[in-house]
């Protein structure tokens, strides 16, 4: 019999506890090994929960008791989840992250502190909550040379984008309807941002490329200034305005990590997800392309990918057969932003597309004209900032304005 | 450093083959050890490949070489891959393999092998090509009740009836491209009536239920009797004619495997999976629903998911941390296909709804007349086989003939 504990009784938390307790007869055969719930750090108290005696307030319990093998860590945040998780795998008891952030910003020392100590550092659940990702990418896909991610990974982004685009809600009504329905914090800053996207394409990045990927490298721009009018024109063209997170490998080698709003095809699985649901498509040399999809957060969903991981580490006990990601300065494989070029939907004040056509070059065949005099189209050449720039002047001169533009996904 | 044989140098044991050369110093680096392409299996030459002087023509050769760890078996067909791959794993060489027909009738031995000679037995290949569907399921998902899995599990009918439904393409015509194509076998019995999607909804129910499920005791129908008209007439009504392996849990405990064209709704993502891709939605207790996207065959997609198995197997060498299905009689947990209940689309003659409302009861909102005074609409009240009969009969008395009906998928 191993013992487990779990950091932090919050909504992961108790998910952990609750599914371990209805599906213990079957994961304990899953593991092989009876299991036993010993322990939960928090600093609160849960009388009247069933599980409340076993709530205790000092990680040294947990650190000084050999019999517990594995640990949950659903606290979030960096510290003191840091601190914590480090010393549990200093004593050699496996470790299964729900924290993004942690991850984010810790995941080579913590692979490498599991290495040293014969013991694993695993975070399914850290990205596209309930989506098996991570060992898919690690494991299944680990025969592939990855050129491209590109994911919707942040449910309460998507709920928001798609109430504007399914019933016409305009961003402020559609975010606090999100609030109402307990997707978004009452403080959205880093759903509506992009900062919590911008975590988990880290993560994903850097499971991909080998190379850990920091938060600040990334360029994040989130979907506050989205309006409701170039949603509903992009519709008209087949496209939907989803907050992709993507990273890309170039030619010289680099990659070139974005969080932004972009303009998804039809014919594009992401453009069909909806509502809270996340997804993620891979892009590799042998599979071509691979997309997984489903709830990106919740209690449930999370607390069935901590569990997957910890039966996996009670199975592993005494092994580490995961593979770490190095830690090298970022500036000699991440890509500056003024190097990404796309097709772009742009919305003028143009009266009609002859101005633009001299501007932009190539234009895609569909052009839609509003009511308001302003004119949308598709650049068909790929443009990057710099150029965007350019044309932007150019068409100030002519007292034209570019009122949005939005880059479109490559499918 | 670790050798691996190859056995089957056809299109996916090439592949195998091929990627690894191509992606060698990465795979190594993941492994964190070398590796040697020691061995290729076949009765055939390949004198001018730059693999053709590792051709032999004996698996002893294999066997006598202690050196040799991990083997790929890509030779399809149950005999004699199925004593090859045994005797393998009685000497503790762990096997990858693509062969979704010797994994569906011999699965449960092979996993009992490989567990009593301390290696492992994967077939993430046998299901969904380059799809992750095996080790997620198995893995990732482990903390899951499972109630359902439904998919989209072969690319050839997949392809087919994506013709007839975006090119208004027969049948015959259809097949006939996908033959050309080389999607197609010359005999396409296995992929046309089923077969195929049986033998991989077999293995992901023994994984999901942990007993084997063999494929004589799935109810399987093909795609050959699909006429144009109904996807035609289905796609007025937002419904997409897919060719469906699922496995449904029902009340009871028992389980009811099932290949058979069913009318998919417009928002379940299975009904935008299209051409040769193949897409598999799992449904859990703690997961609610994901799926899982991507090429379903194919040299290198297929070459990349018996790879990341290897890739593992030098990883865990010397552990078995993989679980087993048992061995029970069938009839002990898998229900009879009379249980089967589902709402459905039917096609008559009746020159109106009020006749079918009378024989079917209630009828969903949508229906439509056709050109030929055929009454198309779609049947509320879930129907089992026996009152699909009974209908029928009520109908003839009434001079109408069921024309066609397909059972609708629930989402």
């Amino acid at each position: 019999m191993d013992k487990f504990a779990v950091l932090g009784c919050g909504v992961v938390g108790s998910g952990v506890v609750e599914l371990f307790e209805k599906n213990k007869t079957l994961i304990e055969k899953r593991c092989g090994k009876e299991l036993e719930m010993a322990y939960i750090l928090d600093l609160r108290d849960f009388p009247d929960r069933p599980y409340g005696n076993k709530v205790i307030k000092s990680i040294d319990t947990i650190l000084a008791d050999p019999e517990v093998k594995v640990v949950a860590e659903c606290m979030g945040g960096v510290e003191p989840a840091f601190t914590f998780v480090k010393a549990c795998l200093e004593k050699g008891k496996s470790v299964a992250s729900s924290n993004k952030e942690l991850v984010a910003e810790k995941g080579d020392i913590l692979l490498q502190t599991a290495k040293a100590h014969n013991c694993n550092f695993f975070f399914e659940a850290s990205v596209g909550g309930a989506i098996p990702i991570i060992r898919p990418l690690h494991k299944c896909l680990a025969a592939n040379d990855f050129t491209a991610i590109a994911g919707i990974l942040n449910g309460t982004t998507n709920f928001i984008l798609n109430k504007m685009i399914k019933e016409n809600m305009d961003f402020s009504t559609a975010l606090a309807l999100s609030q109402e329905k307990g997707y978004a914090e009452k403080d959205p800053t880093a759903d509506v941002e992009g900062h919590d996207a911008c975590r988990k394409i880290c993560i994903l990045s850097s499971l991909a490329f080998g190379k850990h990927v920091y938060p600040a490298s990334v360029h994040t721009k989130g979907i506050r200034e989205v309006e409701l009018k170039d949603v509903e024109l992009c519709s008209k063209l087949g496209l939907a305005i989803k907050l992709i997170a993507r990273v890309q490998r170039l030619e010289n080698g680099h990659i070139l990590p974005t969080v932004m709003p972009m303009a998804v095809e039809e014919d594009n699985l992401l453009s069909h997800v909806n509502g809270v649901y996340n997804a993620v498509m891979v892009r590799g040399d042998g599979i071509g392309k691979a997309m997984f999809y489903g709830r990106g957060a919740g209690k449930f969903p999370t607390a069935s990918a901590v569990l997957g991981d910890m039966i996996e580490e009670v199975q592993l006990e005494g092994t580490n057969p995961a593979q770490m990601w190095e830690n090298v300065h970022s500036a000699d494989f991440i890509e500056d932003f003024s190097a990404f070029t796309a097709k772009r939907y742009i919305r003028t004040t143009a009266a009609d597309v002859s101005i633009l056509t001299e501007v932009f070059g190539e234009l895609d065949d569909m052009t839609v004209s509003t009511d308001d005099d302003e004119t949308v189209c598709i650049v068909s050449r790929p443009m990057n900032a710099a150029m965007m720039n350019a044309a932007k002047k150019q068409l100030a001169q002519k007292g034209i304005q570019l009122l949005s533009e939005y880059p479109i996904l490559v499918s």
